[in-house]
């Protein structure tokens, strides 16, 4: 039996111990999912015989040695900051890895031992990043193949929550990290290139210059800015394009709304509020108001953020509840973002019944024989439950397509890498169209960047 | 003859020059003004007697050490970090110190060594800090004095263009280190309190939550907040008091239109902007704007910040033509607040004949015998021209007075301090009403806080 090791049985690996598993008898496999708390990798082997659930802290060197020489091949779905030793064992006693996470400049410094012993190490090969990176370069591969020359690309992710469980006024539910959602778009402006000319939007401004996106069957979405577009244009070889922007993908609206936090400040990471863990929910909006002998926290709220009585952007903050006055916030010493979050995961938890969406939508522009064209690819793919969700699925499943090609040395050239390579998207894409993850490709008239289509 | 070892001799210090020549007949003083650049130092000293302009480099130890001990007192003009050297050897040399700064954490580490010798290292002792805390702390004396108990204390200062110099739309010009002036707010979120709750202003919302001040003969001016104005709220023995806020002055329309800047996120000092050196002023502002092929950059301007065309708002940002296609930014590598900063001084920068403006307005409100009482205490400085400003005389002055003070022995309590005892305030606020700069108090109703004046 070839034995794989998956450390860390977190939210994103059902589908890929499920995956693994349901290949174990014909590839004989055996699985080993190694976490500090064994009970969701139990849960998640049941009691599969191919598989095996071990106690394993990756901070007990020995115990993680242990393991690692155990393996054949070794995935890693911890916390991206926790790889590295990891990745440093599995050069020692030449094991290939896999992981779903950005490259650290540590895991990229280990490139010339990883080919010195002509291993593979393959990393961001998730969903975002992982399908975008194949997704996109198996039309910008096959542009180039034609002879054609990129000269725009835009490409927009988002974890939603699936239509049938889109039950609130915001459309939004938590699919994943609550924090990521409530502190995105800070630590600097967003930047990006439109048309040849670089663009820059600081953190206020982000949510109010969207995109409008529109995916057959699902209807319109909203786009804003990542705050690097710029991150793979070298990787992608995209240095001459004119056009370069990244996204997030919302439901339409959610934008404007959330912004009004964004205003008040009550996404702010960097400092504490004083005395928080007394202050009710409408003690912490009125923080951000200036204060009144005589009006009330909501008319003030919409005073400052000049909200008229009849817009529906009013009805989205009464049902967040944050004007009630009983609720507490009782979290001791926290930020604003933290304060925020915790009234967010009151009306944002997803039920048990509830599904998740992920939605990937990539444009393509490119000249072809002194004419302008243009792709749009597009994804949709929706969870089954809480267990078995469109992140896990879209994060699992590329993880272990890839593993196991690594493991049947369908995957071979060395290295630290990400999937953007012919040898590694072709075989994972055509694979994840078994699983109904597929891209819808079109061609669209050509526009240039022109949010407003003029 | 006794000796003063004035170091730096910049901007700050022709009052302070002045002031001490001209008592150095009758007071017996010889003045030493030591800079590394002996050029204003002997344009600011004359031919005077008793005076004498050295090349004094700081950081050459021997020639620092050297000046020092052939001193009676020193007074440190320099920026602020080079104080600790000097402060050191003031120590060594049982010298009596004097500056116009801001005490650091170093400096106060000094405290003990400095009572031990018995000397005195006067601190705070300018206009902002210096004047506010002599001016606050002797009418809040006053109110304990007659048994009243402090409930507000608002505090505003700014450095402004004086009437009959102002000749722009917006009502100001650089009279200090613009770049103070482009940068000022960020860095966190403004923290007060009002009517006993902490409030919380985002650095993006700080130029529209303004408060109105009328001054009598100057009329209107507005203030935003500092970022801490619970600095002093310990110091000024003010921890019951239920609102504190301190802020910057400005003109009425200053800030409404500064937070175009704001909002367009043009004062970042975060990031460098990509080929800096070669873009027009239109470029830079357009670089914040999203990209379109029909529309010019003051239309998307205008419509991004919702400037009607009738709105006085739009003539403000003419006069400073920033949409200039011919005038290039050539700073390499800058950052949007440094490019700004220099299309401001192309004009805001004061004419030779111009003179500055120092507004400074309290507010003190009060308990006694049940009953709410206020206090506001104004006051306005002209300077007579690019030497003589009122920043240099609102700073220099109280720290030559200080000086002679202490060489007199009138001040004489030991220790690292700032200027808020009634043994240090009283003569020098007294001895300033000679030179004009003087308060004028006056008893209005006690609203509490209450912008609006509901």
């Amino acid at each position: 039996m070839r034995k794989i090791l998956v450390i860390g049985s977190g939210k994103s690996t059902s589908y890929l111990i499920k995956y693994l598993l349901d290949k174990s008898t014909t590839e004989n496999l055996h699985v080993i999912v190694g976490d500090i708390n064994i009970h969701n990798a139990k849960k998640l082997i049941g009691k599969h015989e191919n598989a095996q659930a071990i106690m394993l802290d990756v901070f007990d060197k020995s115990s993680r040695i242990n393991a690692i020489q155990n393996a054949d091949i070794v995935v890693s779905m911890l916390p991206a900051r926790f790889h590295i030793e990891v990745a440093k064992d599995c050069i020692t006693y030449n094991k290939n890895m896999v992981t779903a996470s950005y490259v650290s400049d540590e895991m990229q410094a280990l490139d010339k031992a990883v080919k010195e012993k002509g291993l593979v190490f393959m990393n961001e090969i998730g969903v975002d990043p992982g399908i975008d990176h194949m997704s996109a370069m198996k039309v910008i591969d096959s542009i180039r193949s034609k002879g054609g020359k990129m000269i725009l690309f835009e490409s927009f992710t988002g974890g939603l929550v699936a239509p049938e469980s889109d039950t609130n006024l915001w459309n939004y539910k938590f699919t994943w990290n609550p924090r990521n959602v409530v502190v995105a778009g800070q630590g600097g402006a967003a930047k990006f290139i439109q048309e040849g000319t670089y663009k820059y939007i600081p953190y206020h401004r982000l949510f109010r210059r969207t995109e409008f996106l529109e995916v057959e069957g699902f209807g319109r979405f909203e786009a804003y800015a990542n705050r690097d577009s710029l991150k793979y244009q070298s990787v992608y070889g995209l240095d001459d394009v004119k056009t370069l922007y990244r996204g997030t993908i919302r439901r339409v609206g959610f934008s404007r709304a959330w912004n009004m936090f964004v205003q008040l400040g009550m996404t702010d990471d960097s400092y504490t509020i004083d005395d928080s863990e007394n202050m009710s929910y409408r003690d912490f909006v009125n923080s951000f108001l200036p204060y009144s002998h005589t009006d009330s926290v909501e008319l003030k709220f919409r005073y400052q953020l000049k909200i008229e009585q009849d817009d529906i952007i009013w009805d989205k903050f009464l049902e967040l509840d944050i004007f009630n006055s009983k609720k507490m916030v009782e979290l001791k010493k926290a930020t604003p973002a933290e304060i925020l979050q915790k009234i967010l995961m009151d009306s944002w938890t997803l039920e048990e019944d509830d599904k998740d969406m992920i939605v990937m939508y990539h444009k393509f522009g490119y000249e072809l024989n002194g004419k302008m064209h243009q792709i749009d690819s597009t994804m949709v793919t929706k969870g089954e439950d809480q267990t078995y969700t469109a992140m896990a699925k879209t994060v699992g499943l590329p993880v272990a397509i890839a593993t196991l090609a690594i493991l049947n040395e369908k995957i071979k050239t060395p290295g630290v890498q990400i999937p953007i390579t012919k040898e590694v998207y072709d075989p994972i894409l055509k694979e994840l169209e078994d699983y109904d993850i597929q891209f819808t490709e079109s061609d669209v008239p050509y526009l240039g960047y022109n949010a407003l289509n003029v």
